[in-house]
């Protein structure tokens, strides 16, 4: 190994704590809770789990994993595979993982991304043992700086009995001062978050652990991996037409400015989309505070309509990753990562009076929505931040394609299979059909217009019989029960939810 | 008319505006949008809607309703009847107005409690023209003094076009003192909400209208309804029981101090059972942050066990309403009312670290709640605060008898017909069967608690045995979709969930 690593731990009794990834692995035991670095493909520690994957090949064991959010890397499908997980909390989006979950192999604990690290301070989660967390360096404090995302990484380092670094000579140095760490204080006595705008910065720029607590230090070199997200197609374009229309229209009416509120966008390619057609809009001066920041995100800078971004982290596509370093100073005074708690914290959600866009699985024709579970029984992903975000926010707007699976399925059904959010904490719904408005409407109301606005052309008679049907059976949100939850049988059976 | 009243009227030029009921409804017209004070039974405005409805019956008319919360006095059900209601915004629980709107002839928005003045301050729900507020006074400064709640009064007299108040005489004037009104700043740029206890004082003590916005005062006399709260019975006492017991061993593992967190009840019967448990739990120096300020508050206070409540409404039984009017100079340095968005608000909720204790309608093997719908479709009561508590809880507990109609429905069953609480919200249920502790469990986890700690004896045969043949299917959470509602359907047609 070279010396190269030094300079980056500028605390210097710490040097001697750098060991190899196998000998840091050995520090875990069967039964631990590991609470690691990692947020939606971003900055999770790479070399100490594969060493703990490899390890377990020989002398099996199973830990406890708690992340941010997803991790890229295939790290999630290395330690299914490697039968190392008996938990996982709190988001995951991992094919292999998922199926593991599925069988009730691996016990999965879904969570509203900002209560991880609450319960885990209380006592209300078992205690995290070893914190491993990707850093670009140590400071000469012992702070770790932390790389492309903060995830749960300083709560984990603050809570844990040990921690491990993974310095990655591969995360260029400029992303020193990007994070902003600041941790609530106890309840009941806590005072209020400080954060009053996206550019707030109220915490460190590291996470401040007693240095004698970093138990090893790893040097590492794999980068994270590239979102997986698609381009825009004429489907979410249309999407994005949809909502700006709507978003004019509400400046047009003096109930948002013109630079509009600060907007969260979830992971994944209709919210990406959706963002990226700002661009050709005519608001300006947009900010962002959500978790994840995207390639539109940076696309919104270079276009000159947004001014700053905070997140939690930043996961881009490969060539969007290689043109944000290469000029990071132009986009490092313009973003600040956070802890999730502080970037989903409701309390700020909702003093900043966010507009939120998320993606749902699927919705029905009273507002509510499923965002995790297909056909109510097998978990895709996750709720992830969605209800931190939709619950607290200004304006909480679902998008989703309206059909999937080649029309066999409508994403607009008569009952949701799953609740991931209620009608109370749905505004507007959209699919490149259109836009529904559920402001203010009762659910029959609110049937009327999804009905209109919402349903694919060939599932409109279906969906609208069900509803007639509903109706001359009466009741404040009509259903008939017996056949609410038939369209997703049908599924099941037949792969499709058209008629037999 | 005496002139008794006018020493209430402190504010020399108003007691110009002081008109009949029937005047003050006049300025009522057909299509307006009225904001009328009134949170859970108690000060709700009283003169003004029954001279609308009276005058309804020669002169037909409809209007939008937007309360607190629930009316006393059967206004709902005489505003409902005369037809008067088109719109009814955000809480009810009267069985005539409940029988409209599951005809559908009332449009019913059933929101957060927390979230309804934030849409009206938005323009996201239309404009109120006229509020009308039950008041003990008026100050020199022509402030509105509220009686026995606060809930959306103080915001729908700031922004209604018209202000009618109801000074009612048989409020006591010692009232006054005991509002603290707060209003948030405007978003984006709103500032943390300074409240950091249960005792906090940020505001006025009264409602700062300008005096020339209120356009008529009317004197009254009528009371409040008093609750209809029942006594606790040997099964809301085994409730208390385990949710104390679990309490205490909270306490004995270090995961809560000896008085507990603020507390927060749902109204109603069961909830307020719980509270009254306390008297004989070894919890000492409690505090409550609630919303509504019930019988068990005021029995604590005199047990020397509470030594603070903050609510939104003080809603007694007739014989506690005279005991506690009679000394209230002993309560009243204990006890402050807000407003419901300051009650609720989510900011202090997960700041604050409530314990919060709410009334679950039926609940499902994996911990989602409905607290709100009959077999999915009729509506009982509405949300009301449990979901702006239940999300932002430090311990979030749901509690219910475990069968309903002489045992003819389980409370437990396989799936909810609604959800308004999804699993994610949910850490503990308790019947008088046991108590289910949900926290860091995945769903299959979350079943096997479930069933062994709360389900009836007579239902968990047939509980387990669909949960069996779930799993048997598979799925992180296991269910049979063509079953999962069958225990709700077999209800709807035979009046009860048993196998025909």
């Amino acid at each position: 190994m070279t010396e190269d690593h030094l300079h980056r731990i500028r605390h210097k009794p710490l040097r001697e704590r750098v060991v190899s990834a196998e000998e840091a692995a050995s520090l875990i035991r069967d039964g631990m809770v590991l609470g690691m670095s990692g947020f939606t493909r971003a900055g999770e520690a790479k070399a100490v789990p594969l060493a703990l994957a490899e390890r377990a090949k020989a002398q099996p064991l199973k830990v406890t994993l708690m992340t941010g959010a997803s991790l890229g890397n295939d790290l999630d499908k290395t330690l299914a595979e490697a039968k190392v997980l008996s938990r996982r909390i709190p988001f995951m989006s991992d094919p292999a993982l998922r199926r593991a979950i599925n069988a009730g192999e691996v016990m999965y604990i879904d969570q509203h991304l900002s209560e991880t690290v609450e319960q885990l301070r209380t006592g209300q989660l078992p205690p995290v043992d070893i914190a491993i967390v990707e850093a670009v360096a140590i400071t000469e404090t012992g702070g770790i700086v932390p790389t492309t995302s903060v995830g749960n990484s300083a709560s984990f380092a603050l809570l844990a009995e040990k921690v491990i670094v993974e310095i990655n000579l591969s995360q260029p140095e400029a992303l020193e001062g990007l994070h902003d760490i600041y941790i609530p204080t106890y309840r009941p006595t806590r005072t209020p978050i400080p954060v009053v705008t996206p550019e707030s910065r109220v915490g460190f720029p590291f996470i401040p652990v007693p240095p004698e607590r970093i138990a090893a230090i790893v040097v590492s070199t794999k980068l994270d991996s590239s979102s997986t997200i698609e381009a825009p197609d004429a489907e979410t374009r249309a999407i994005a037409g949809h909502l700006t229309e709507f978003l004019k229209n509400e400046v047009a009416h003096s109930r948002l400015p013109g630079h509009l509120h600060p907007l969260q966008a979830g992971i994944g390619t209709i919210a990406n989309a959706v963002l990226h057609g700002f661009i050709d809009s005519p608001f300006h001066d947009l900010t962002m505070y959500s978790e994840v920041l995207q390639d539109s995100t940076f696309d919104l800078m270079d276009a000159g309509k947004m001014v700053f971004a905070s997140g939690s982290s930043i996961t881009l596509s490969a060539p969007k990753y290689r043109d944000v370093m290469a000029r990071f100073h132009e986009f490092k005074p313009r973003l600040v990562l956070r802890p999730q708690e502080i970037s989903n914290h409701p309390e700020v959600v909702r003093r900043l009076g966010l507009i939120c866009i998320n993606t749902a699985l699927e919705f029905d024709l009273y507002g509510n929505v499923n965002s995790t579970h297909v056909m109510g029984t097998q978990m895709m992903n996750g709720i992830g931040g969605s209800g931190d975000f939709a619950r607290n926010a200004y304006l909480s707007v679902f998008v989703t394609k309206s059909m999937a699976k080649d029309g066999r399925i409508s994403s607009v059904v008569p009952m949701v299979s799953h609740v991931d959010h209620t009608e109370h904490d749905v505004d507007i719904l959209v699919t490149e059909q259109g836009l529904a408005d559920l402001r203010g409407l009762a659910p029959r109301e609110r049937a009327r217009v999804v009905l209109q606005n919402c349903v694919a052309p060939e599932w409109r008679d279906a969906l609208a019989d069900y509803h007639d049907r509903a109706l001359a059976r009466g009741g404040h949100t009509p259903h008939l029960i017996e056949e609410a939850l038939s369209w997703h049988d049908r599924l099941r059976r037949t792969g499709s939810m058209r008629p037999e």
